[in-house]
């Protein structure tokens, strides 16, 4: 019996309706902002973060306090929270903040929980644009509630793969991959760019075939492993490692095919 | 007094009432075939055509028929109708059919309305979003009805500058641009990859700072000149060329001085 299989289908069915709710209240207090306003600021990197950032970060906290005490909270904004308990929320209020500030309504939250730093329960929720992918550890992967299987795409060629890449600027942000980036973007020409949270939503409603996300952080690949896995596709881990004390990951994700053509690529880069 | 002027204010206005009506009578269509569903075929090229393609061009050109019989229209789907006219509406009913197959709502409907060869309204409707921008010659640019101005962005440095640029499957084409593209995503990594007609709804509501729209037709292009320069932006023919009988365009259009950056970087790649 795995790790995740001891807490049990009914726990992890009441964990994945507490996911669905905490999400869902974090889209009404987004959905405000946008409609009402709100504070932008910038970080000492430079990007983005806005006073609804740190409103719904707060609320979705107070929401998982209230619930479930004993559970740890990892989030974007705020210091870590119980960082030894066997139950981890992860959180990320407002995915694509850059969007958000700009009224490009692809932003999103991610809200995941782990057990013993296996994902049980992930959480992807565009509130502008009505769309929410979940999945919980043995219960499947759905998109506004329907099942998602994600078959396999193997008479595509490479040319109309259906590719979501990250920015350029992500290959570079830590250790220069831009050449894998290049690679990429040459072998398959078909691609998008997107942020995360929209990127892993395409993947997990099988709207494209893949996606690479380079040089990320926990909370922005929170939800992806788990959405791409229960729906039957491949998670590959590409690349995790630490800068100072932040831990960075490259994956790519998506129909176990179109995964395996991109990570031939990329090593071969 | 330039070609345009002597159209006159009056009249442009009731073109840009009828061009707002037509682009509102698609969306309806367009919205009942996301629900319902449609047909999908691919063109001899690889790309795709469906139903609802087909039934919006048609319902477009039957709605610019009967209210203007002495105008010409030039479509995606079907032959020119009246090309000698001095007024020719352009269409696109549905930019980004590959998105609306796969049920990504950043398609849209594309009309233009050309007098001697000069824009003289736009349209860009996504009717899943619920965003229209238009522009009237003299009349200004509105993105769901608030007026635009795309003021300058000069403090930002490269990296951070809001970059769509087209895939690089557009760049190779016609003519391998393969270097261009690369070039452009290295100087400019802070970039999103769209489909033409949501990327130039970004430009021409200010979300974004610039695109580069390379190696695409008529149709693709024919509300972004209008849109941009109404809202004191910056249009720059990169290239313009036959392909056989088919006319291709690349162009780099937004906020002025991000356009002169982007084309100094194009011209040394």
């Amino acid at each position: 019996m795995s790790v995740r299989e001891k807490v049990g289908g009914a726990l992890i069915g009441q964990f994945e309706a507490d996911a669905l709710e905490f999400a869902h209240a974090a889209g009404i207090t987004i959905s405000e902002a946008f409609k009402n306003g709100f504070e932008v600021h910038r970080k000492a990197d430079a990007s983005y973060v806005t006073s609804a950032d740190l409103r719904v970060e707060r609320q979705l906290r107070q929401l998982i306090q209230a619930r479930h005490p004993a559970h740890g909270i990892i989030g974007e904004e705020f210091p870590r929270h119980l960082p030894e308990a066997e139950f981890q929320w992860i959180l990320d209020p407002i995915d694509g903040t850059e969007d958000f500030v700009h009224r490009v309504p692809t932003f999103g939250s991610i809200v995941a929980l782990y057990y013993r730093g296996a994902p049980l329960v992930s959480v992807l929720d565009h509130p502008l644009l009505g769309l929410r992918c979940h999945a919980a550890f043995g219960r499947g992967s759905y998109t506004n509630n329907t099942r998602i299987e994600l078959d396999d795409c193997p008479d595509e060629p490479d040319e109309r793969l259906r590719v979501v890449l990250s920015a350029r600027a992500n290959f570079t942000r830590y250790r220069d991959e831009g050449a894998r980036f290049d690679a990429l973007a040459r072998a398959f020409p078909n691609h998008r760019i997107y942020r995360s949270c929209y990127g892993h939503s395409l993947v997990a409603s099988g709207a494209v075939d893949v996606m690479v996300d380079f040089q990320d952080t926990l909370w922005d690949l929170a939800a992806a492993r788990l959405l791409t896995e229960e729906a039957g596709g491949r998670y590959h881990t590409v690349a995790d490692f630490f800068v100072n004390d932040t831990r960075v990951y490259s994956a790519v994700f998506g129909r176990p095919s179109a995964v395996a053509r991109l990570v031939a690529v990329l090593e071969a880069a």
